[in-house]
């Protein structure tokens, strides 16, 4: 038995003890991480099903199309394997699959069904048809509480992207930026993560200028210009563990003493660190978000501070728990999150400052570590 | 009025009375091709909840973080934009603007809602929970009629994505193979083809050996040696439509005559041609994916043939219809979809040959026109 088998074997048993726990008889779940975290299948989502179902006891199934269950790695003894054909209805199947275990017809069984997020409508439509009586409900009762507390093997992954990040950043604002293209820039910084291992499913964020106002501006054509703040904010997977890290860097020379740059530059820096230095189990996330917020808007610039603090982050770049106000949530060992405070001043500039951390028994371990001083690129 | 507002305005219009003629009070869709094509806005689908609401009357929303608000390109007058802020649900901001119309509280209105195919399946369960006398159902049947019909302007952007495909195929077979490992050879065909301006958001398939007798096989480490069949599958975007091709080439020489590699790529080549030659507008898909798979099963191999005929393609890599038994949709001028008949001898070797083609009022015409001769790589 392989380690990742031995793994998926031990999160099985404790999704089923959550799901008894939970009300759940069998969670559903479509290509995403969740996939990968219970199974150590990897699958791509598509127009053809492929579907992971749990129940609560007994055998547990992915239903994939015939031709791609080679691509499956070693699974769990528990996990049946069933492919459907290009002709087949694998909706119906999925459904006689959860309805099995009753004399009924899957029209008529009735149970309850936890759904993972990124499972595409089509298929719970689909599966909703077949099995009019289920109820559907969300499998983050489950999952969450699981995903979100990391162990030692993930922590290491998530060391080694954030150490690659750090890397990529120290070497990127030792090229020329003045007179680029932000997504010159971008490109650089997605090539040097690829080159160092890091998969990296998206874009990294350059944004420059007044851009640099906008939290999720798309990285486009403005040639940096001297006097610009840049948002620098990208990460990429080891192992299918993400980093995420974001530095603002400024063109041509460090903002003036004085300079509203400078100054906006000084408070998000300390409320990112005062934000790390305040996380710690026990701690809820929405006065996590606080801590940094607060700070902000004494310093009167809370306005500028326009999304939350943070978001978990693990095998999705964005999962729970989200440090955001409203989320009771405790913070725990073992979470994962960014903390990222950002000021945004519309049509003129932003700054924000992120590190990915993980927490141990006292506190926040920074796995981002590139400088965090004002850094200046020419 | 630009192009692309006057565009979202006229497919808005169609769209309506789609819905009228289905019975779909309302159409709910997320970051997706849907959206991109009804509205013109792009958007990542993440946890933050976007979401289009097209009403069969009166104004239509984007419901979006406030943050990203900035980033929607110029809309049609009809779409009202609505922002939500970190602390806000939602799910029941969008079930609000949804029972609008009625005097009743949101919870007790009851209409027919059309989900787009992609929506994440935690986004369907929170509207389903805020608007419990609500029918979901798809909006596939207003959707794909649509979609599936390109216009001139999607041809032509169908058409330079090929050309593109083409060049870099063309190129790719110049370069040394034996040797290599797939993964190198899929990283270069990428970076060609977003070199030539192709957004690529996935990978190459480059499958060598007996790997190439799995269609959908994972580009990995095995290196090409002399003798390897090597299926190479790859395409990108223009303008958010796809190109897709595959060419089955072969290191260090051609097969000889009288070998089964020889034989099995003369019948995929042959099948691929009749199947061309045989579309056009008032085929099924069914009939057409028959036509493919008789002339293969009639020379013994038809069990080697073990996927559909083809897909369509545009905004997705893969959309309807589906060029598949059981589907008896009437092709029609104006869809484009590829065609590429496969065989996959297991444990020896697999032969796949893909065009993208357009159906004109007489006929196919081929958006991909590399050679499909013998093509051999050194």
């Amino acid at each position: 038995m392989t380690t990742e088998v031995r793994n998926a074997v031990g999160k099985l048993a404790k999704a089923r003890a959550l799901m008894h726990q939970h009300g759940l008889d069998f969670i559903v779940a479509g290509p995403s991480a969740d996939l990968f975290y219970l199974t150590g299948a990897r699958s791509h989502t598509s127009e053809r099903m492929t579907l992971f179902i749990l129940p609560q006891e007994g055998p547990a199934y992915i239903v994939l199309p015939t031709f791609e269950a080679a691509l499956l790695p070693p699974l769990a003894d528990e996990i049946v394997i069933r492919t459907w054909g290009e002709q087949d209805n694998p909706a119906r199947l999925a459904a006689q699959l959860i309805a099995s275990g009753a004399s009924a017809l899957p029209g008529g069984f009735s149970c309850t069904i936890g759904v993972a997020d990124q499972l595409w409508s089509v298929f719970l439509l689909r599966l909703q048809a077949e099995l009019p009586r289920a109820a559907f409900t969300s499998a983050s009762t489950v999952l969450t509480p699981m995903r979100q507390i990391k162990q030692a093997d993930e922590i290491e992954k998530l060391r080694v992207s954030g150490q690659v990040a750090d890397e990529v950043f120290t070497e990127i604002v030792g090229r020329p930026f003045i007179g680029c293209s932000e997504a010159e820039i971008g490109r650089e910084i997605v090539e040097r993560l690829r080159a160092k291992g890091l998969e990296v499913p998206g874009h990294a964020i350059v944004a420059s200028g007044p851009n640099s106002a906008s939290p999720h501006h798309h990285t486009g054509d403005r040639v940096i210009e001297v006097g610009d703040a840049i948002v620098l904010d990208f990460g990429g997977t080891v192992g299918g563990y993400y980093s995420d890290i974001t530095r603002t860097v400024f063109a041509g020379g460090a903002p003036l003493p004085g300079s509203e740059e400078m100054h906006v530059y000084g408070l998000v820096a300390a409320a990112q660190e005062t934000a790390v230095q305040a996380a710690r189990p026990g701690i809820s996330c929405e006065a996590l978000d606080a801590v940094a917020r607060d700070y902000l808007t004494e310093a009167g610039y809370g306005q500028y501070f326009t999304h939350r603090l943070g978001h978990g982050i693990g095998l999705d770049g964005h999962e729970p728990p989200y440090i955001v106000a409203g989320n009771s949530t405790l913070l725990q060992e073992g979470i994962a999150f960014s903390i990222e405070p950002g000021l945004y001043l519309p049509g003129k500039f932003g700054v924000r400052i992120e590190d990915t951390v993980v927490l141990g028994p006292e506190g926040a371990e920074r796995l981002n570590n590139a400088p965090r001083e004002i850094t200046v690129v020419s």
